[in-house]
């Protein structure tokens, strides 16, 4: 793990933290699932158990994947960009990326001056998020 | 070109500047190429010509992406996530998208403690950037 951890440039600032961007890309399809940040904690949780880890900024801590919904991203493959602040892993989903239901967050491309939803629906959010 | 202006939450600081996170696709492949930032005059800049166009953190300017090496990025599909931080941009990339030659700026993989080089090389860099 580390030539992971001294790799990575920590170069973007959020909230007081350090971070990088984090890319959740799907194994199979290559389907990009969602863009996140991760700091220097949420990466070595990322490594020490094979599931994704994030640092939220919204909410300021660090944030496993799925630990309300059960829909985690397990790590299959790690990739560096060339200088450091950007990682890709390839992931298996559990159930669906984004909080909406849709399989990634990703779901909305732009047509003419609108958006369309093409994204596949996996679950209703209310029933898997509750109060 | 409003619909996606105004979707956008430019809601990351990089430098003073406020900006998204921009990641370009390969259009056929899938490929992650690379992942960068635009502020609002890069993603404008971007729509209007259909070339990729990033905010520069470090030269802290509006960046045409094979500005100098000739190996842009025409945009074919733009997709945005469900909180409006992110963008991919599928793309057709001429050349290669990173400055060290290789197609993707991701050509590094993690293997047990090291990392692999997996992405192919395209061009020497010497024989683009000059002087």
């Amino acid at each position: 793990m580390d030539a992971l951890l001294d790799a990575v440039n920590f170069r973007i600032k959020m909230g007081g933290e350090d971070v990088a961007v984090a890319i959740a890309q799907d194994h199979g399809s290559g389907e990009i699932l969602m863009a996140a940040f991760m700091n220097r904690a949420a990466l070595e949780k990322t490594i020490e158990t094979g599931l994704m880890h994030y640092y939220s900024t919204s909410r300021q801590r660090l944030w496993k994947k799925g630990e309300e919904s059960g829909h985690v991203q397990r790590v299959r493959e790690v990739f560096i960009d060339c200088d450091g602040d950007a990682l890709v892993f390839k992931v298996d989903q559990k159930g669906a990326a984004c909080h909406t239901g849709h399989y990634t967050c990703f779901y909305r491309r732009l047509k003419g001056d609108g958006w369309q939803v093409v994204g596949r629906k996996v679950f209703n959010p209310e029933d898997v998020y509750r109060g």
